[in-house]
């Protein structure tokens, strides 16, 4: 891995150089659509799984809440904003700044989701989340057949009106149905997926989906001819949606899977799904998970194809603000699609939109949303 | 009302002649977005008011069925399409046929429907259809606001991506709250409003919303400076979502209202929220509704505003199909957006899409989904 320069400061890559440059130059100075799906999966119950929301309670909140605070610059459906239990802010923070910066217009899908946010979505019909992997049991076959044909019905339609897509999550504990859907199509991920500690809990992971797996009598690479079955069975409903919009979408205009190691089950998914498209797909993500020692982004997507991977930089290990600064010691990492944000705002400003621009947006973010809060109480 | 060339032929205009060529000069060979807003309003219930639908029960169906059969060329929810109790089609088939012709791309907003459509939507949280407005309640005064305020986060986000929104509409008995808005906000419009019937039941329609206004103790004109009250008393919740939409995209982009007499509750009501912004807001609709003289658009939206009028020829009253032909004999007339959908599909090919190829397409599809299904019985 080294950084390149690609004409934008601070972003580094993964991959065939000249295959990555190409995807980039493309894209400089064109217009991208952002799109983020929220959903649940009740596998972020399990204690010590996720730390994505300060409160138990508060998890299933976060999907909509971080989709509020990148539309309004608040949330609604919670006080105060996602945070760790010790105060780190949400990712959706770097997205709604790079968001606001190079004016990227955004849209939610809701996927399934505990409560619905306080904003217009896009609704695939997903009745609920979904369940707890460890039943072997994660969504409904039928469901997910029909819901991938309306994302990709949606990613069709937004192909034909953006120049680009960048597809952003959020859903608490998807780095564990990652995992669960790699390990059902053959890919052994143990121990490389990532985390929004910096402790990553790959023994709670391993073991969840070790659970799930053993409830549905299925053992590693069982269902590697079966993605909809992977994604039933040990996946959740974020995938999905993901996985549709890419289908419908990269025929036509590339594809920007923002997102970290979860982004591998979206690769793995569509490369046994409709290969061919991958061509029009690159992974982009913060630097902090690409730097990140406790998982490997490059490994697992290069097990199912070779595709560019950008690490965006949000500048954050440099920030003045403590909060913000624990992102470059491993704390959240990544999530909303922040990485693939920033990315697709330095590209539609044409790098004029630096990495200090971006910190500074997100410093003054982070004084107006999180600070004045803590001041007022 | 002249036929005037504009280089497209078949599209008729009613206004300033200038500013009219000026509007749709400006939109010639651009990229538009189609959003149809679907929606009930248990004002639909009331006997002899809308023939929107064979049978009764299947009216509450027609807006998602009339959605699905543009996004799939059938529908889902319910066998066949939407048709008068006699058999003409809904005109979903014109809209279907205009989008697919031109390339263009088509959402669905759920403002409110008996029964979800089987396809992706954007939602607006608007938790029920329409109440008949007999009861002067039409809608909560708080729904109103809120889903006022997402519909117009969905008109900017939407005004970044396409260079013009078309925004059509399927909600039976719509002509009878649009009768109501209008009366409300001072503009009387008895004997005005147009039908889906050659006989207009203008009487039902006034008693209606005499009944209504009566309930909510108030005259013509008592609303005129409270549109939101007016929507909330004796409105559906379709004009919520164009109104909303409306507000947000004109401030960027020009916006093609895409229906008959309905939208001059449209314009009525944004003339009284944020007039400025009716500069880039024109009408497209039908010739039919332009000829019909049961009803007059002409008048209905000069009450409010200046604004150009275009009416687009789908030719059917030349179709060898005797069901499509009945559109020429005060038949359906509009709906589903259909003469913007027409208008659009003319303005992105700059006039290579003629009325010869519409109705050829409208033909084609009217064999495959209408005749097809008559044979198979």
């Amino acid at each position: 891995m080294d950084k390149h320069n690609l004409g934008l400061k601070s972003v580094s890559i993964i991959g065939d150089e000249v295959k990555a440059s190409q995807f980039i130059e493309n894209l400089k100075g064109k217009n991208p659509v952002f799109i983020c799906t929220i959903a649940n999966t009740r596998t972020a119950m399990v204690p010590g799984i996720t730390v994505a929301g300060a409160i138990p309670e508060i998890v299933k909140c976060t999907p909509p809440a971080d989709a509020e605070l990148v539309y309004y610059g608040e949330c609604k459906c919670i006080p105060g904003i996602p945070a760790t239990p010790d105060g780190k802010p949400t990712p959706a923070i770097i997205t709604l700044s790079a968001l606001r910066l190079a004016d990227i217009p955004f849209f939610i899908v809701e996927a399934g989701c505990e409560v619905k946010p306080h904003a217009p979505y896009i609704s695939l019909s997903i009745p609920s989340p979904g369940d707890n992997i460890q039943s072997g049991r994660a969504l409904d076959r039928d469901v997910v057949g029909k819901a991938i044909n309306y994302a990709e019905l949606i990613g069709r339609d937004f192909a034909e009106l953006a120049d680009y897509l960048v597809l952003g999550e959020s859903i608490p504990a998807g780095t564990t149905t990652a995992l669960g859907v790699l390990m059902s199509l053959g890919i052994d991920a143990r121990g490389k997926v990532s985390s929004s500690m910096p402790n990553n809990p790959h023994e709670i992971k391993n073991k969840v989906v070790e659970n799930g797996m053993k409830a549905a009598g299925i053992k590693i690479g069982s269902l590697k001819d079966d993605p909809i079955g992977a994604i039933s069975t040990l996946g959740d409903p974020m995938m999905v949606s993901v996985v549709g919009m890419t289908l419908g979408a990269a025929k036509k205009v590339p594809v920007i899977l923002a997102g970290g190691t979860q982004m591998a089950a979206i690769v793995a998914l569509i490369s046994r799904i409709r290969p061919s498209i991958l061509r029009n797909v690159a992974v982009g993500t913060t630097n902090y998970i690409i730097e990140d020692s406790t998982s490997s982004i490059s490994w697992l997507i290069n097990q199912s194809a070779n595709i560019p991977i950008f690490g965006a930089d949000p500048g954050l290990s440099e920030s003045k603000k403590e909060g913000l600064r624990a992102y470059g010691s491993g704390f959240v990492r990544e999530g909303v699609g922040a990485g693939g944000a920033t990315l697709a705002a330095m590209l539609k400003s044409k790098g004029k939109i630096t990495t200090d621009i971006i910190r500074a947006e997100i410093e003054r973010n982070y004084e107006k949303i999180v600070e004045s809060r803590l001041k007022n109480r």
